[in-house]
């Protein structure tokens, strides 16, 4: 921060360098929806967060440098709405969807911070779920036991993503173990959209640390096709943790028909436990009421394999818990979700 | 969220629906007093915090999405300004004051989420207090040890809202209780104002659940009427638990003198316990420099029936707390209030 | 908060305040930087947070009351930008870092709430790294074992800051303890800016209180001459604790060259025990991609005198602690700064 020789200014120094023109944008999202769900025969209906899109709010800002060179920054939290409680497990609100500073030109983005991983992003890009609610693919996921802290994101990255190169796109991740365990990570992502076409590979590896027997790694391949009058998705992945693996391929597609879009995914997990192995359907409804505001429902059955439960299931937090192995989860919700 | 075909901005797609045109408003309270208080002989001097208004951060917008449809949302948290800590019982910020999305039309408003009780409101509104600081009708309040967490807010709420009919208002609550005691609540209130005249009735039950042993109702009225030169305000409302109960009257005044207002109330508490009675004298100045920048002082007594105390007195988290019952509480403040 | 008589506008008072025109700035700083430290030949490298300035994200704004009156508040709170947690000690987001509502006028400003002490300013205005960082004078600093939590902020505070007058400026500081140990303060500050030269005293005492044995006393004194292509910094400060005591000599440059500027630092401690005694060089690059934007670098040694280490050294919260006294610690980092 520059030093000020000036009285008062002296004063308020320690945010001088905010007193430069500033652009801010405050984003968010807030979903909530009516919830039913059926673990096992055991039924609760929850007010939930989070079913369409992921509840948050964030800042963010881009500053042109000049010579091509632009600075960004972007901090951004969730919540649950239908507490009010914020992301944190504390109950309090944080930035731990991402926290990040940037520099970008035509050579591309030096990212660092808090982030998504390389190895979530086709999970994520090819569900036609997103990743949220009763349809999302997360429901079959597992880290296999290992402790692996990153799943979805990591702490500690460094991070360089491609410039836009007709239609290639790419990223490698670098984060930082710090001595908590599960976060050290390198991964990397390169894909190619054009057209109706998008492809993408994703490869990571969450290295042995603190009690980790073994490296956990992620492989996994998303792709779609946009047909105008539908958009089929598919993606496969397997995760490795010492002997134990599991794999999942989900088939999705998109329906647009003006303001209403059809959803269906069909995903079936298995590995080398039965206890991996799980099969779901989803069906979802979303209705645009603007490019903000939707309604939507989903219906959405999971089959547990084995004797015991993979992934987080329909509760994520709430609701009664499976109570054992080879049931079925089934939900449904309606809700609305709003984004600014 | 839409899914992007191109490159980099699948790389930003997760904040993807906050790229379209975006109003949110940023809006707050700071309110510091310094406070002196005795509680039963007992003397400390504080720099206290929502003693005129309660503080808050929040961030709202409401977007037309045509053909008289509304869609909004609310995000709102309090904060203790003497100390900086947020109003989550972890010390950090959240959103828990207000949480809500809406859809409102002609037909009235939808809303989902944490938010007032309908029977908070008619506590709050007709209290020259606005239940904030000594000289707070909620001083007196108590829950009768049922462990409702309904008094003033309620999670997971589906809420209906009457539209603007005339002169009457109206809402109804149902709050699922997700198997937290105390939350599950079905609420309603009915109000009419016009011209000088404003009266609402309301009356809400938490359900028992948890360790509750019978439902926990609050019924309520409250008016106020407008001559000019002053408004009266008056409350009555009775909570009932079981075999406990505790009635409440409340009569206020106040007295609009330029940028002055001069406030009085007068509350007495009495119950199947006289643990549950009280009596409050309070009066109060504010001087408004603009309409979001206020000066003010008050002084409070508050006088236990019983060999117990009743409410949260004077001292809210802070300061010495009254060591009998049948003690008299007192205390002066001189703040500032900035809204934002 | 006014009443309304309105019907749906009774049901939103509760924020009715902040209908009012409104001004409020976001503002806020995202630092990160790779950081490699060896504390007495352990070696980790990190990505940290704060290293040039310290991340915040904040709310803040004036409103001109007439008559030469002003009404301002400010919120801010830290973070830590490679986890995305919150400056709070539960992880999440608070406004610890400041959260005051001010009255100013042509004379003067009194300010309420939680805020920098008075003995604070010094340290961090004349060191050429702020108090950030590698080469921060904090990294020496101790509290002598008193308790006294009002190195750097206190809460409670109310205070009284001159208006300009020449060059003259200063503050008084009175921060209640309301039963926090080591919270109870009183401090001030006067200084002379002109031209090219800046001069500043402050006096602070945290009085005895909870187990405290002792009053805990700061003084410092702080000079700066700018000679336009360099500016000489110098501090001088003790603190005593009972029969313990630290004193510390700091001095410093800043040699700005277009775009970039050099920075360099000697601090030497010493006190009533050689666990007080430490010396430390500091060298530091910074490159101003604009005036928000800053690339740098540091480099920094610390040696302790004695048996014991003194202060936080380089590693705040992460990384490998000091096994031993009379250990360097060494380190370097290089990292981007964002202000908003």
């Amino acid at each position: 921060m520059k030093k000020t020789l000036l009285a008062l200014a002296a004063l308020t120094a320690f945010a001088g360098a905010a007193s430069a023109q500033s652009s801010v944008t405050v984003f968010g999202i807030v979903d909530l929806s009516v919830n039913q769900v059926d673990n096992g025969g055991q039924k609760m209906t929850l007010l939930s967060s989070n079913q369409l899109n992921s509840n948050r709010l964030g800042f963010r800002g881009i500053e042109d440098l000049g010579g091509g060179l632009r600075a960004g920054f972007w901090l951004e939290g969730g919540m649950n709405n239908d507490t009010g409680l914020g992301g944190n497990a504390s109950g309090g609100f944080d930035f731990a969807r991402r926290s990040t500073v940037s520099l970008m030109g035509n050579w591309g983005e030096v990212r660092l911070g808090r982030d998504y991983t390389a190895t979530f992003l086709n999970k994520t890009v090819f569900d036609p779920f997103g990743t949220n609610g009763l349809g999302s693919e997360l429901n079959l996921e597992s880290t296999l036991g290992s402790g692996a802290g990153t799943l979805v994101r990591a702490n500690n990255m460094v991070g360089y993503f491609l410039p836009a190169m007709g239609g290639l796109y790419g990223q490698v991740q670098l984060a930082g173990g710090e001595g908590v365990t599960g976060n050290k990570y390198l991964g990397g992502r390169l894909g190619y959209a054009a057209g109706p076409i998008n492809v993408a590979g994703a490869y990571g590896k969450t290295y042995k640390t603190g009690a980790m027997t073994a490296d956990f790694k992620d492989i996994n391949f998303g792709a779609s096709w946009s047909m105008g009058f539908m958009t089929i998705e598919g993606m496969y992945g397997k995760v490795d943790y010492g002997s134990a693996d599991q794999k999942k391929a989900m088939i999705g597609v998109l329906v647009p028909m003006g303001q209403s879009t059809l959803k269906a995914s069909y995903i079936k997990a298995s590995g080398s436990s039965d206890i991996y192995g799980a099969t779901q359907f989803a069906f979802g409804y979303q209705y645009d009421l603007s490019k903000r505001t939707a309604l939507y429902a989903t219906y959405s059955s999971l089959n547990n394999d084995g004797s015991a439960a993979v992934g987080g299931k329909f509760t994520v937090g709430q609701g009664p818990a499976m109570t054992k192995g080879g049931d079925t989860s089934s939900g449904y919700n309606f809700g609305m979700r709003h984004s600014f």
